[in-house]
């Protein structure tokens, strides 16, 4: 069974991780990720969801925060801050390095996609990841301070400004990574992971081609939203901003119309039946990944339900 | 008594720290730095002569390297060199800090010489360094295996191609840094540190003005080579490659017409009877800065030759 996700980050990557665990061969998964969170940052093109999603899969991911490297130093932090510098972002010295090599390999012309491929098998990661494209496509967040790039709105200014909508720039000219469509239409089932809606899938869905590689198989979304709120980051404060009441229905009716399944957590079984007549098959499941054995256990039971299924 | 000083790396480095202990006033202390040495890598903008006389006027520098920065850490080399990156040009921790946060800088429009007095004030260093160019000046060795890019030649290479020539691209049309032409034509007397003369000390003489500015006042040259031997680098094999015995001599007949005073170490005393006829002063003296305190001994007595003389 080949499997793709598309995946923002710490959510994504978590839920990639399980799905890796749970397949007989990880090669058989393929993660889209996110670029729209893509910025340069002292010159150095950082990758946040990118490198949260390997790293995970890698073993390599901080527990703690669900972003940076474990057993990470600061020594290049704190001699930034001891002249003056930025600190908001915070750069680990391991994570750095990433940064660093990626940002040599680009300007010496190679694309985004061979260098995480690259970096992928150095790292020792089983499964395949690509940036949904090789194109910067920055995601630019329209609040009422302004519009905003997406990591100073994000990290910041901690998601305060108040959202009024989203633009993915460059999306329409952007060409899908080589293997993006290919991984997509050859996947047996294509999940949407657990991640923002607004800032991580619709991104990737933007790229042209994506949309339409989803046609004629499972499409099956994980709610974000358990009890009306995000797992993590500000997809419920989104939703209310919007002008839509923070639920998982609303996360369904967001991907109405692509999705074939919806997934909500247990917590919202109630909200199941009325959803019924807006997705083919609404499912109600424990989606709670607390620990890597859970991710892996969502993962296995969610596998299990689709061959059920077919 | 105001004193400028041409200086490259790591002789001109120790030469202005034991000149910066002499004075009574450090501040009366300008140091104007090679910048032709400068280069991108991983897309950092990396200074090494500049760095190193910051770091060494701070108190900050590796005393084992002369280089670098003391009680360093290696973490994001060893991450990069995980990932099958370039490992040639070696990054501290710390270091790394001062190319993010200048590159930073640069990128946000803030001339370099600014950047390097605010990095001074951070890291409390009482004497005035200045690039002698906000211009990318970068030096291109002529070898027999083609034109290299300076690090490539000096630290990939380690200076192993046999030397034709020098290129400082863009020379002619660069600008001095704002302060440099000021302090050499207000300074009571100019040195040229013992640095390199073909890479350290022609690179600044070639930014427009810098010549003019020296004339009319003592120009006092150090000989970097001592016993027909270079006291750090490339020096030596240089002269000899483009068809000069390397010797204090030699030296001394580079900057002729452009210095007043030329001091050569006693090791090669029996030069100077020679060397009165090309240079109007010759001073025989221990010029080998073996500690701190060597340092600041022989820029005392430069001083106080320079005193008694005037």
């Amino acid at each position: 069974m080949r499997i793709a996700i598309l995946a923002g980050g710490v959510g994504g990557a978590k839920f990639a991780d399980g799905m890796m665990r749970a397949l007989p061969d990880p090669a058989a998964l393929t993660v889209v990720v996110n670029v729209g969170d893509d910025f340069e940052h002292f010159g150095l093109k950082i990758c946040p969801d990118l490198d949260t999603v390997c790293y995970t899969l890698a073993g390599l991911e901080n527990p703690t925060t669900g972003w940076g490297r474990r057993e990470e130093t600061w020594h290049v932090m704190d001699a930034v801050a001891a002249l003056g510098g930025p600190t908001w972002f915070r750069l680990g010295d391991k994570d750095l390095a990433t940064h660093l090599e990626r940002t040599r390999r680009l300007r010496a012309g190679e694309p985004l996609s061979q260098i995480v491929a690259s970096f992928c098998r150095a790292w020792g990661v089983p499964a395949r990841v690509l940036p949904v494209t090789d194109d910067p496509v920055p995601t630019i967040v329209l609040t009422d301070e302004g519009a905003l790039p997406f990591q100073t709105y994000f990290v910041h200014r901690r998601w305060q400004p108040k959202v009024l909508g989203f633009r993915f720039e460059g999306a329409s000219r952007a060409r899908p990574a080589p293997g993006v469509l290919e991984a997509l239409q050859g996947a047996d089932a294509v999940f949407f992971a657990p991640s923002n809606p607004f800032v991580s899938i619709d991104p990737i869905l933007a790229i042209p081609g994506v949309r339409a590689s989803l046609r004629g198989k499972p499409v099956i979304a994980v709610s974000p939203i358990v009890g009306g709120k995000a797992l993590k980051g500000p997809a419920a404060k989104m939703f209310r901003e919007l002008g839509y009441t923070p639920s998982a229905q609303a996360v369904a009716e967001h991907y109405q119309g692509l999705i074939t399944h919806f997934v909500l957590d247990k917590a919202d079984a109630s909200q199941a039946k009325g959803l019924r007549s807006k997705v083919p098959h609404v499912w109600v499941m424990d989606t709670i990944m607390a620990s890597p054995e859970a991710r892996q256990r969502f993962a296995q039971k969610l596998l299990g339900r689709l061959l059920q299924a077919s």
